[in-house]
Protein backbone atom coordinates (compact mmCIF):
# COMPACT_ATOMS: atom_id res chain seq x y z
CA UNK A 1 0.00 0.00 0.00
CA UNK A 2 1.43 2.86 -1.07
CA UNK A 3 2.17 6.01 1.38
CA UNK A 4 -0.32 9.19 0.76
CA UNK A 5 0.39 12.42 1.78
CA UNK A 6 -1.91 14.99 2.59
CA UNK A 7 -0.85 18.75 2.72
CA UNK A 8 -2.80 20.62 5.21
CA UNK A 9 -1.20 23.93 4.51
CA UNK A 10 -4.31 26.02 3.10
CA UNK A 11 -6.54 25.14 6.00
CA UNK A 12 -4.61 23.85 9.21
CA UNK A 13 -1.72 25.82 8.41
CA UNK A 14 -2.95 29.39 7.06
CA UNK A 15 -5.60 28.97 9.98
CA UNK A 16 -3.04 29.42 12.54
CA UNK A 17 -1.37 32.28 10.66
CA UNK A 18 -2.04 36.06 12.22
CA UNK A 19 -2.14 36.93 8.48
CA UNK A 20 -5.87 36.37 6.60
CA UNK A 21 -5.07 35.95 2.76
CA UNK A 22 -7.85 36.26 0.61
CA UNK A 23 -9.29 33.16 -1.20
CA UNK A 24 -7.34 34.24 -4.00
CA UNK A 25 -3.92 33.91 -2.63
CA UNK A 26 -5.28 30.06 -0.70
CA UNK A 27 -6.72 28.97 -4.21
CA UNK A 28 -3.03 30.08 -5.64
CA UNK A 29 -1.36 27.73 -2.89
CA UNK A 30 -3.54 24.82 -3.29
CA UNK A 31 -2.71 25.07 -6.93
CA UNK A 32 0.80 25.13 -6.65
CA UNK A 33 0.58 21.60 -4.31
CA UNK A 34 -1.64 19.93 -7.01
CA UNK A 35 1.12 21.29 -9.22
CA UNK A 36 3.61 19.65 -6.90
CA UNK A 37 2.04 16.17 -7.28
CA UNK A 38 0.13 16.27 -3.44
CA UNK A 39 -2.49 13.26 -4.04
CA UNK A 40 -4.34 15.03 -1.58
CA UNK A 41 -4.80 19.07 -0.20
CA UNK A 42 -7.22 19.96 2.69
CA UNK A 43 -8.14 23.26 1.12
CA UNK A 44 -10.68 24.75 3.26
CA UNK A 45 -12.53 24.71 6.45
CA UNK A 46 -16.20 25.43 6.77
CA UNK A 47 -16.66 27.57 9.66
CA UNK A 48 -18.01 30.78 10.44
CA UNK A 49 -16.05 33.04 9.35
CA UNK A 50 -16.62 35.61 12.21
CA UNK A 51 -14.62 33.53 14.60
CA UNK A 52 -12.39 32.18 11.71
CA UNK A 53 -11.81 34.99 9.60
CA UNK A 54 -8.06 33.49 7.87
CA UNK A 55 -10.64 30.61 6.36
CA UNK A 56 -13.18 32.78 4.90
CA UNK A 57 -14.88 33.15 1.42
CA UNK A 58 -14.12 29.03 1.84
CA UNK A 59 -16.48 28.91 -1.71
CA UNK A 60 -14.26 31.31 -3.33
CA UNK A 61 -11.44 28.88 -3.27
CA UNK A 62 -13.35 25.78 -3.56
CA UNK A 63 -14.76 27.42 -7.38
CA UNK A 64 -11.15 28.40 -7.78
CA UNK A 65 -9.52 24.68 -7.33
CA UNK A 66 -8.13 23.18 -10.46
CA UNK A 67 -9.16 19.53 -12.26
CA UNK A 68 -6.59 16.71 -11.89
CA UNK A 69 -5.08 14.10 -9.79
CA UNK A 70 -5.42 15.95 -6.45
CA UNK A 71 -8.04 15.34 -4.51
CA UNK A 72 -9.14 18.59 -2.79
CA UNK A 73 -11.02 17.96 0.55
CA UNK A 74 -12.51 20.29 3.36
CA UNK A 75 -13.14 20.62 6.97
CA UNK A 76 -16.91 20.13 8.13
CA UNK A 77 -17.12 20.14 12.28
CA UNK A 78 -21.01 20.28 12.13
CA UNK A 79 -23.84 19.32 9.48
CA UNK A 80 -24.03 22.87 8.30
CA UNK A 81 -20.61 22.95 7.16
CA UNK A 82 -21.03 19.86 5.84
CA UNK A 83 -24.02 21.36 3.66
CA UNK A 84 -21.45 24.01 2.18
CA UNK A 85 -19.08 21.77 1.62
CA UNK A 86 -21.97 19.91 -0.50
CA UNK A 87 -22.67 22.82 -2.39
CA UNK A 88 -18.95 24.11 -2.82
CA UNK A 89 -18.91 20.37 -4.63
CA UNK A 90 -15.69 19.08 -2.98
CA UNK A 91 -14.97 15.52 -2.63
CA UNK A 92 -13.93 14.57 0.68
CA UNK A 93 -14.49 15.77 3.72
CA UNK A 94 -12.39 15.84 6.94
CA UNK A 95 -14.06 16.29 10.21
CA UNK A 96 -12.39 15.80 13.75
CA UNK A 97 -13.24 16.04 17.63
CA UNK A 98 -11.02 15.33 20.51
CA UNK A 99 -9.94 12.45 22.58
CA UNK A 100 -10.76 14.55 25.27
CA UNK A 101 -13.45 16.07 26.88
CA UNK A 102 -11.52 19.15 28.29
CA UNK A 103 -10.79 20.08 25.18
CA UNK A 104 -13.76 19.07 22.83
CA UNK A 105 -15.39 21.13 25.84
CA UNK A 106 -13.19 24.28 24.77
CA UNK A 107 -12.21 23.61 21.28
CA UNK A 108 -16.14 22.83 20.42
CA UNK A 109 -18.42 23.76 23.44
CA UNK A 110 -19.64 19.49 23.04
CA UNK A 111 -19.04 16.39 24.96
CA UNK A 112 -16.48 13.88 23.10
CA UNK A 113 -19.61 11.58 22.91
CA UNK A 114 -21.90 14.41 21.01
CA UNK A 115 -18.14 15.13 18.90
CA UNK A 116 -18.13 11.14 17.47
CA UNK A 117 -21.99 11.35 17.06
CA UNK A 118 -21.71 14.40 14.71
CA UNK A 119 -18.25 12.69 13.07
CA UNK A 120 -20.44 10.22 12.52
CA UNK A 121 -23.18 12.09 11.18
CA UNK A 122 -21.47 13.73 8.72
CA UNK A 123 -19.94 9.87 7.32
CA UNK A 124 -22.97 9.01 7.04
CA UNK A 125 -24.15 11.53 4.76
CA UNK A 126 -21.07 11.02 2.81
CA UNK A 127 -21.57 7.71 2.28
CA UNK A 128 -24.61 8.67 0.34
CA UNK A 129 -23.53 11.26 -1.24
CA UNK A 130 -20.40 9.66 -2.61
CA UNK A 131 -18.01 11.86 -0.41
CA UNK A 132 -14.64 10.62 0.92
CA UNK A 133 -14.66 11.05 4.89
CA UNK A 134 -11.94 10.90 6.84
CA UNK A 135 -11.97 11.49 10.90
CA UNK A 136 -9.45 12.98 12.87
CA UNK A 137 -9.22 11.88 16.86
CA UNK A 138 -7.59 15.91 17.84
CA UNK A 139 -5.36 15.66 20.94
CA UNK A 140 -5.17 11.65 20.68
CA UNK A 141 -1.13 11.43 22.29
CA UNK A 142 -1.56 14.48 24.79
CA UNK A 143 -4.13 17.01 26.28
CA UNK A 144 -3.01 20.76 27.05
CA UNK A 145 -5.51 19.99 29.84
CA UNK A 146 -5.73 16.23 30.44
CA UNK A 147 -1.52 15.16 30.08
CA UNK A 148 -1.22 12.11 28.37
CA UNK A 149 -4.02 10.76 26.59
CA UNK A 150 -4.77 7.05 27.55
CA UNK A 151 -4.07 4.56 23.98
CA UNK A 152 -7.23 2.51 25.20
CA UNK A 153 -9.05 5.57 25.24
CA UNK A 154 -8.17 6.42 21.85
CA UNK A 155 -8.78 2.79 20.27
CA UNK A 156 -12.57 2.66 21.83
CA UNK A 157 -12.81 6.02 20.29
CA UNK A 158 -11.50 5.18 16.64
CA UNK A 159 -13.09 1.97 17.24
CA UNK A 160 -16.60 3.45 16.92
CA UNK A 161 -16.14 6.21 14.51
CA UNK A 162 -17.49 4.68 11.05
CA UNK A 163 -15.54 6.25 8.75
CA UNK A 164 -13.03 4.14 6.83
CA UNK A 165 -10.30 6.42 7.71
CA UNK A 166 -8.98 7.86 11.05
CA UNK A 167 -6.32 10.08 11.44
CA UNK A 168 -4.61 10.16 15.03
CA UNK A 169 -3.63 13.88 15.51
CA UNK A 170 -0.58 15.00 17.85
CA UNK A 171 -2.37 18.66 17.72
CA UNK A 172 -0.05 20.05 20.72
CA UNK A 173 3.21 18.29 19.45
CA UNK A 174 3.97 16.51 22.16
CA UNK A 175 4.02 12.74 21.17
CA UNK A 176 7.62 10.74 21.14
CA UNK A 177 8.43 7.95 18.44
CA UNK A 178 7.01 4.32 20.63
CA UNK A 179 3.96 6.20 21.61
CA UNK A 180 3.02 7.19 18.09
CA UNK A 181 4.27 3.73 16.77
CA UNK A 182 2.15 1.87 19.23
CA UNK A 183 -0.91 4.24 19.18
CA UNK A 184 -1.16 3.32 14.75
CA UNK A 185 -0.64 -0.07 15.58
CA UNK A 186 -3.76 -0.65 17.23
CA UNK A 187 -6.11 1.51 15.44
CA UNK A 188 -5.07 -0.03 12.10
CA UNK A 189 -5.16 -3.58 14.23
CA UNK A 190 -8.77 -2.25 13.97
CA UNK A 191 -8.90 -2.59 9.86
CA UNK A 192 -9.30 1.22 9.27
CA UNK A 193 -6.89 2.98 7.12
CA UNK A 194 -4.81 5.00 9.63
CA UNK A 195 -3.09 8.51 9.32
CA UNK A 196 -0.96 10.75 11.49
CA UNK A 197 -1.35 14.50 11.83
CA UNK A 198 2.24 15.43 13.43
CA UNK A 199 3.38 18.87 14.46
CA UNK A 200 6.85 19.81 15.19
CA UNK A 201 6.23 21.70 18.16
CA UNK A 202 9.14 19.30 20.15
CA UNK A 203 11.08 18.52 17.11
CA UNK A 204 9.97 14.89 17.51
CA UNK A 205 7.95 15.42 14.47
CA UNK A 206 9.78 13.66 11.82
CA UNK A 207 11.04 11.36 14.08
CA UNK A 208 7.06 10.37 15.07
CA UNK A 209 6.52 10.21 11.12
CA UNK A 210 9.18 7.21 11.07
CA UNK A 211 7.53 5.30 13.89
CA UNK A 212 4.18 6.41 11.83
CA UNK A 213 5.10 4.56 9.16
CA UNK A 214 6.52 1.57 11.26
CA UNK A 215 3.40 1.50 12.99
CA UNK A 216 1.20 0.99 9.59
CA UNK A 217 0.40 4.66 8.47
CA UNK A 218 -0.78 5.05 5.80
CA UNK A 219 -1.68 8.20 5.44
CA UNK A 220 0.65 11.05 7.05
CA UNK A 221 -0.27 15.07 6.84
CA UNK A 222 2.14 17.69 6.67
CA UNK A 223 2.15 21.19 5.11
CA UNK A 224 4.18 23.09 2.93
CA UNK A 225 7.02 25.17 4.83
CA UNK A 226 5.51 23.97 8.34
CA UNK A 227 2.85 26.51 7.64
CA UNK A 228 0.80 27.38 10.63
CA UNK A 229 0.86 27.14 14.48
CA UNK A 230 -0.82 25.76 17.88
CA UNK A 231 -3.11 28.06 19.37
CA UNK A 232 -2.57 26.39 22.77
CA UNK A 233 1.27 26.93 22.50
CA UNK A 234 1.83 30.38 21.39
CA UNK A 235 5.65 30.19 21.14
CA UNK A 236 5.20 26.64 19.47
CA UNK A 237 5.54 25.60 15.77
CA UNK A 238 3.04 23.78 13.27
CA UNK A 239 3.24 20.76 11.17
CA UNK A 240 5.77 19.13 10.08
CA UNK A 241 6.86 20.47 6.88
CA UNK A 242 5.69 18.60 3.29
CA UNK A 243 8.73 18.85 1.71
CA UNK A 244 11.30 18.07 4.64
CA UNK A 245 9.04 14.63 5.28
CA UNK A 246 9.47 14.03 1.44
CA UNK A 247 13.31 14.39 1.49
CA UNK A 248 13.34 12.00 4.94
CA UNK A 249 10.91 9.69 3.01
CA UNK A 250 12.88 9.49 -0.02
CA UNK A 251 16.04 8.91 1.59
CA UNK A 252 14.23 5.56 3.45
CA UNK A 253 13.16 4.81 0.07
CA UNK A 254 9.67 5.75 -0.15
CA UNK A 255 7.91 7.24 -2.89
CA UNK A 256 5.32 9.53 -2.95
CA UNK A 257 5.50 11.05 -6.24
CA UNK A 258 5.80 14.75 -5.12
CA UNK A 259 8.07 17.02 -6.91
CA UNK A 260 10.95 18.08 -3.97
CA UNK A 261 11.82 21.30 -5.72
CA UNK A 262 8.20 22.33 -6.83
CA UNK A 263 7.52 21.84 -3.10
CA UNK A 264 10.67 24.00 -1.97
CA UNK A 265 9.60 26.93 -4.85
CA UNK A 266 5.70 26.70 -3.28
CA UNK A 267 7.73 27.17 0.08
CA UNK A 268 9.67 30.48 -1.13
CA UNK A 269 6.83 31.77 -2.22
CA UNK A 270 4.90 31.36 0.53
CA UNK A 271 7.40 33.16 2.79
CA UNK A 272 7.43 35.99 0.73
CA UNK A 273 3.75 36.11 0.89
CA UNK A 274 3.96 35.97 5.02
CA UNK A 275 7.26 38.24 5.16
CA UNK A 276 8.59 36.04 7.24
CA UNK A 277 11.07 32.67 7.21
CA UNK A 278 8.49 29.19 7.34
CA UNK A 279 9.43 26.38 10.13
CA UNK A 280 10.57 24.18 7.32
CA UNK A 281 14.39 23.42 7.01
CA UNK A 282 14.80 22.53 3.95
CA UNK A 283 13.93 25.16 1.51
CA UNK A 284 16.54 27.16 3.24
CA UNK A 285 19.69 24.91 3.34
CA UNK A 286 18.96 23.29 0.23
CA UNK A 287 18.05 19.61 -0.92
CA UNK A 288 21.29 17.32 -1.38
CA UNK A 289 22.19 16.51 -3.68
CA UNK A 290 21.28 19.41 -5.41
CA UNK A 291 19.24 18.45 -7.85
CA UNK B 1 25.09 -0.27 28.05
CA UNK B 2 23.63 2.65 28.79
CA UNK B 3 23.33 5.53 26.12
CA UNK B 4 26.09 9.01 26.66
CA UNK B 5 25.24 12.37 26.03
CA UNK B 6 27.80 14.64 24.85
CA UNK B 7 27.27 18.33 24.92
CA UNK B 8 29.08 19.98 22.44
CA UNK B 9 27.49 23.29 22.72
CA UNK B 10 30.32 25.08 24.02
CA UNK B 11 32.81 24.03 20.86
CA UNK B 12 31.05 23.36 17.88
CA UNK B 13 27.94 25.11 18.66
CA UNK B 14 29.57 28.37 19.74
CA UNK B 15 32.64 27.70 17.03
CA UNK B 16 29.90 28.56 14.15
CA UNK B 17 27.97 31.57 15.91
CA UNK B 18 28.53 34.92 15.05
CA UNK B 19 29.37 36.72 18.38
CA UNK B 20 32.48 35.53 20.37
CA UNK B 21 32.11 34.68 23.98
CA UNK B 22 35.15 35.54 26.54
CA UNK B 23 36.32 32.42 28.62
CA UNK B 24 34.47 33.02 31.24
CA UNK B 25 30.83 32.83 29.97
CA UNK B 26 32.15 29.55 28.20
CA UNK B 27 33.22 28.56 31.06
CA UNK B 28 29.75 29.38 32.27
CA UNK B 29 28.07 27.61 29.77
CA UNK B 30 30.07 24.31 30.92
CA UNK B 31 29.44 24.73 34.40
CA UNK B 32 25.06 24.88 33.60
CA UNK B 33 25.98 21.90 31.40
CA UNK B 34 27.89 19.59 34.14
CA UNK B 35 24.70 20.80 36.74
CA UNK B 36 22.30 19.68 34.54
CA UNK B 37 23.85 16.03 34.32
CA UNK B 38 25.11 15.94 31.35
CA UNK B 39 28.54 12.90 31.32
CA UNK B 40 30.26 14.76 28.87
CA UNK B 41 30.83 18.35 27.55
CA UNK B 42 33.20 19.35 24.91
CA UNK B 43 34.52 22.53 26.43
CA UNK B 44 37.21 23.79 24.25
CA UNK B 45 39.05 23.89 20.48
CA UNK B 46 43.10 23.85 20.79
CA UNK B 47 43.29 26.14 17.53
CA UNK B 48 44.98 28.59 16.38
CA UNK B 49 43.09 31.89 17.93
CA UNK B 50 43.55 34.18 15.35
CA UNK B 51 41.77 31.72 12.87
CA UNK B 52 38.72 31.20 15.38
CA UNK B 53 38.19 33.83 17.80
CA UNK B 54 35.41 32.41 19.02
CA UNK B 55 37.74 29.74 20.55
CA UNK B 56 40.47 32.20 22.40
CA UNK B 57 41.42 31.34 25.39
CA UNK B 58 40.84 27.74 25.44
CA UNK B 59 42.87 27.50 28.50
CA UNK B 60 41.63 29.77 30.55
CA UNK B 61 38.04 28.02 30.07
CA UNK B 62 39.60 24.58 30.97
CA UNK B 63 41.28 26.77 34.80
CA UNK B 64 37.63 27.44 34.91
CA UNK B 65 35.86 24.02 34.69
CA UNK B 66 34.29 22.23 38.03
CA UNK B 67 35.31 19.58 39.57
CA UNK B 68 32.58 16.41 39.29
CA UNK B 69 30.55 13.53 37.56
CA UNK B 70 31.12 15.86 33.91
CA UNK B 71 34.16 14.96 31.72
CA UNK B 72 35.13 17.98 29.81
CA UNK B 73 36.95 17.35 26.81
CA UNK B 74 38.48 19.84 23.90
CA UNK B 75 39.23 19.51 20.22
CA UNK B 76 42.65 19.19 18.64
CA UNK B 77 43.65 18.75 15.24
CA UNK B 78 47.27 18.57 15.52
CA UNK B 79 50.30 17.61 18.24
CA UNK B 80 50.57 21.25 19.03
CA UNK B 81 46.73 21.48 19.76
CA UNK B 82 47.45 18.54 21.84
CA UNK B 83 50.05 19.78 23.64
CA UNK B 84 48.37 22.75 24.79
CA UNK B 85 45.25 19.75 25.82
CA UNK B 86 47.53 18.07 28.12
CA UNK B 87 48.69 21.26 29.62
CA UNK B 88 45.17 22.41 30.33
CA UNK B 89 44.75 18.86 32.23
CA UNK B 90 41.39 17.98 30.10
CA UNK B 91 40.97 14.01 30.65
CA UNK B 92 39.84 13.43 27.47
CA UNK B 93 40.53 14.76 23.49
CA UNK B 94 38.66 14.65 20.34
CA UNK B 95 40.44 14.35 17.23
CA UNK B 96 38.43 14.62 13.37
CA UNK B 97 39.02 14.19 10.31
CA UNK B 98 37.01 13.80 7.18
CA UNK B 99 35.66 10.88 4.99
CA UNK B 100 36.52 12.60 2.03
CA UNK B 101 39.46 14.17 0.41
CA UNK B 102 37.59 17.40 -1.00
CA UNK B 103 36.23 18.16 2.16
CA UNK B 104 39.37 17.08 3.72
CA UNK B 105 41.57 19.32 1.97
CA UNK B 106 39.70 22.87 2.00
CA UNK B 107 38.68 22.50 5.84
CA UNK B 108 42.68 21.21 7.17
CA UNK B 109 44.74 21.37 3.76
CA UNK B 110 45.53 17.88 4.14
CA UNK B 111 44.41 14.24 2.61
CA UNK B 112 42.26 12.35 4.14
CA UNK B 113 45.65 9.75 5.10
CA UNK B 114 47.49 12.39 6.65
CA UNK B 115 43.84 13.48 8.78
CA UNK B 116 44.11 9.56 9.66
CA UNK B 117 47.41 9.39 10.80
CA UNK B 118 47.55 12.36 12.49
CA UNK B 119 44.41 11.02 14.25
CA UNK B 120 45.92 8.00 15.11
CA UNK B 121 49.20 9.89 16.64
CA UNK B 122 47.21 11.91 18.86
CA UNK B 123 45.18 8.87 20.08
CA UNK B 124 48.52 7.11 20.50
CA UNK B 125 49.82 9.70 23.18
CA UNK B 126 46.50 9.74 24.62
CA UNK B 127 46.52 6.39 25.28
CA UNK B 128 50.41 6.51 27.05
CA UNK B 129 49.05 9.94 28.88
CA UNK B 130 46.02 8.23 30.42
CA UNK B 131 43.71 10.52 28.13
CA UNK B 132 40.89 9.16 26.75
CA UNK B 133 41.05 9.86 22.97
CA UNK B 134 37.50 9.96 20.77
CA UNK B 135 37.59 10.36 17.07
CA UNK B 136 35.31 11.99 14.76
CA UNK B 137 35.19 11.49 11.46
CA UNK B 138 33.41 14.21 9.28
CA UNK B 139 30.87 14.20 6.57
CA UNK B 140 30.19 10.31 7.19
CA UNK B 141 27.28 10.71 5.13
CA UNK B 142 27.17 13.04 2.59
CA UNK B 143 30.02 16.04 1.58
CA UNK B 144 28.81 19.40 0.50
CA UNK B 145 31.66 18.89 -2.41
CA UNK B 146 31.44 14.83 -3.05
CA UNK B 147 28.09 14.49 -2.45
CA UNK B 148 26.61 11.01 -0.99
CA UNK B 149 29.77 9.15 0.70
CA UNK B 150 30.01 5.10 0.25
CA UNK B 151 29.47 3.73 3.60
CA UNK B 152 31.97 1.33 2.65
CA UNK B 153 34.49 4.20 2.53
CA UNK B 154 33.86 5.26 6.18
CA UNK B 155 33.63 1.93 7.40
CA UNK B 156 37.36 1.33 6.02
CA UNK B 157 38.50 4.65 7.76
CA UNK B 158 37.29 3.96 10.64
CA UNK B 159 38.64 0.14 11.28
CA UNK B 160 41.84 2.32 10.92
CA UNK B 161 41.36 4.37 13.26
CA UNK B 162 43.41 3.21 16.60
CA UNK B 163 40.59 4.77 19.15
CA UNK B 164 38.13 3.06 21.48
CA UNK B 165 35.35 5.38 20.42
CA UNK B 166 34.23 6.74 16.85
CA UNK B 167 31.89 8.96 16.19
CA UNK B 168 30.03 9.66 12.75
CA UNK B 169 29.41 12.95 12.02
CA UNK B 170 26.67 14.57 9.63
CA UNK B 171 28.32 17.46 9.15
CA UNK B 172 25.87 18.96 7.21
CA UNK B 173 22.73 17.79 7.83
CA UNK B 174 22.00 15.61 5.01
CA UNK B 175 21.55 12.07 6.08
CA UNK B 176 18.47 10.17 6.41
CA UNK B 177 17.41 7.51 9.04
CA UNK B 178 18.16 4.53 6.86
CA UNK B 179 21.22 5.79 6.03
CA UNK B 180 22.03 6.34 9.98
CA UNK B 181 20.92 3.24 11.11
CA UNK B 182 23.23 1.47 8.43
CA UNK B 183 26.47 2.89 8.79
CA UNK B 184 26.17 2.96 12.74
CA UNK B 185 25.54 -0.76 12.33
CA UNK B 186 28.67 -1.56 10.45
CA UNK B 187 30.61 0.38 12.30
CA UNK B 188 29.75 -0.92 15.81
CA UNK B 189 30.50 -4.25 13.87
CA UNK B 190 33.92 -3.14 13.90
CA UNK B 191 33.68 -3.56 17.90
CA UNK B 192 34.47 0.11 18.56
CA UNK B 193 31.65 2.35 20.75
CA UNK B 194 29.83 4.09 18.22
CA UNK B 195 28.26 7.63 18.34
CA UNK B 196 26.79 9.94 16.14
CA UNK B 197 27.15 13.57 15.66
CA UNK B 198 23.90 14.71 14.17
CA UNK B 199 22.64 18.16 12.77
CA UNK B 200 19.15 18.82 12.00
CA UNK B 201 20.21 21.08 8.75
CA UNK B 202 17.17 19.40 6.85
CA UNK B 203 14.72 18.21 10.22
CA UNK B 204 16.07 14.78 9.95
CA UNK B 205 18.40 15.01 12.67
CA UNK B 206 15.78 13.37 15.95
CA UNK B 207 14.87 10.79 13.66
CA UNK B 208 18.53 10.32 12.67
CA UNK B 209 19.51 10.29 16.31
CA UNK B 210 16.06 7.25 16.78
CA UNK B 211 17.86 5.36 13.93
CA UNK B 212 21.26 5.57 15.12
CA UNK B 213 20.28 3.90 18.71
CA UNK B 214 18.47 1.24 16.59
CA UNK B 215 21.89 0.70 15.24
CA UNK B 216 23.71 0.17 17.84
CA UNK B 217 24.94 3.81 18.60
CA UNK B 218 26.24 4.48 22.36
CA UNK B 219 27.35 7.77 22.25
CA UNK B 220 24.69 11.08 20.62
CA UNK B 221 26.46 14.56 20.68
CA UNK B 222 23.79 17.30 20.34
CA UNK B 223 24.22 20.82 21.56
CA UNK B 224 22.27 22.89 23.88
CA UNK B 225 19.66 24.81 22.48
CA UNK B 226 20.97 23.54 18.89
CA UNK B 227 23.71 26.50 19.08
CA UNK B 228 26.17 26.74 16.09
CA UNK B 229 25.22 26.34 12.50
CA UNK B 230 27.16 24.76 9.57
CA UNK B 231 30.03 27.64 7.79
CA UNK B 232 28.81 25.19 4.08
CA UNK B 233 25.38 26.33 4.49
CA UNK B 234 24.73 29.61 5.98
CA UNK B 235 20.79 29.35 5.88
CA UNK B 236 20.95 26.20 8.31
CA UNK B 237 20.64 25.28 11.41
CA UNK B 238 23.32 23.55 13.83
CA UNK B 239 23.30 20.72 16.54
CA UNK B 240 20.16 18.70 17.43
CA UNK B 241 19.28 20.33 20.21
CA UNK B 242 20.26 18.21 23.42
CA UNK B 243 16.98 19.02 25.14
CA UNK B 244 14.85 18.55 22.72
CA UNK B 245 16.82 14.94 21.99
CA UNK B 246 16.47 14.43 25.97
CA UNK B 247 12.41 14.85 25.82
CA UNK B 248 12.38 12.15 22.79
CA UNK B 249 14.67 9.95 24.93
CA UNK B 250 12.63 10.18 27.72
CA UNK B 251 9.24 9.17 25.60
CA UNK B 252 11.32 6.06 24.03
CA UNK B 253 12.16 5.18 27.88
CA UNK B 254 15.96 6.13 27.45
CA UNK B 255 17.27 6.94 30.36
CA UNK B 256 19.90 9.84 30.23
CA UNK B 257 20.50 10.73 33.47
CA UNK B 258 19.92 14.59 32.67
CA UNK B 259 18.36 17.13 34.38
CA UNK B 260 15.23 18.75 31.73
CA UNK B 261 14.89 21.96 33.76
CA UNK B 262 18.17 22.83 34.04
CA UNK B 263 18.91 22.61 30.45
CA UNK B 264 16.13 24.24 29.47
CA UNK B 265 17.14 26.59 31.78
CA UNK B 266 20.64 27.09 30.17
CA UNK B 267 18.81 27.65 26.39
CA UNK B 268 16.78 30.17 27.64
CA UNK B 269 20.44 31.67 29.22
CA UNK B 270 22.12 31.19 26.28
CA UNK B 271 19.34 32.86 23.96
CA UNK B 272 18.97 35.89 26.23
CA UNK B 273 23.16 36.69 25.49
CA UNK B 274 23.20 35.46 22.31
CA UNK B 275 20.16 37.89 21.99
CA UNK B 276 18.01 35.81 19.35
CA UNK B 277 16.10 32.76 19.67
CA UNK B 278 18.02 29.34 19.21
CA UNK B 279 16.81 26.35 17.02
CA UNK B 280 15.60 24.19 19.93
CA UNK B 281 12.18 23.97 20.42
CA UNK B 282 11.42 22.45 23.27
CA UNK B 283 12.81 25.45 25.61
CA UNK B 284 10.21 27.96 23.89
CA UNK B 285 7.08 25.42 23.93
CA UNK B 286 7.80 23.67 27.06
CA UNK B 287 7.87 20.08 28.33
CA UNK B 288 4.78 18.11 28.44
CA UNK B 289 3.42 17.32 30.92
CA UNK B 290 4.69 20.01 32.65
CA UNK B 291 7.09 19.81 35.52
Amino acid sequence: MALILCDVGPRDGLQNEAVAFPPVVRAELCRRLAGAGLPRVEAVSFVREDRVPQMAGAEEVAAALPDGAARFSGLALNERGYDRLVAAALPEVHVAFAATESFQQRNAGSSVEDGLAMANAIVARARADGIEAIVTLSVAFGCPFEGRVDPERVVELAAQVDADEVVLADTIGVATPRQVRGLVELVAGLGKRTGAHLHNTRNTGYANAVAALEGGAAVLDASVGGLGGCPFAPRATGNIATEDLVYLLEGEGIPTGVDLDALIATSEWMAGRLGRPLEGLLYRAGRFPSS
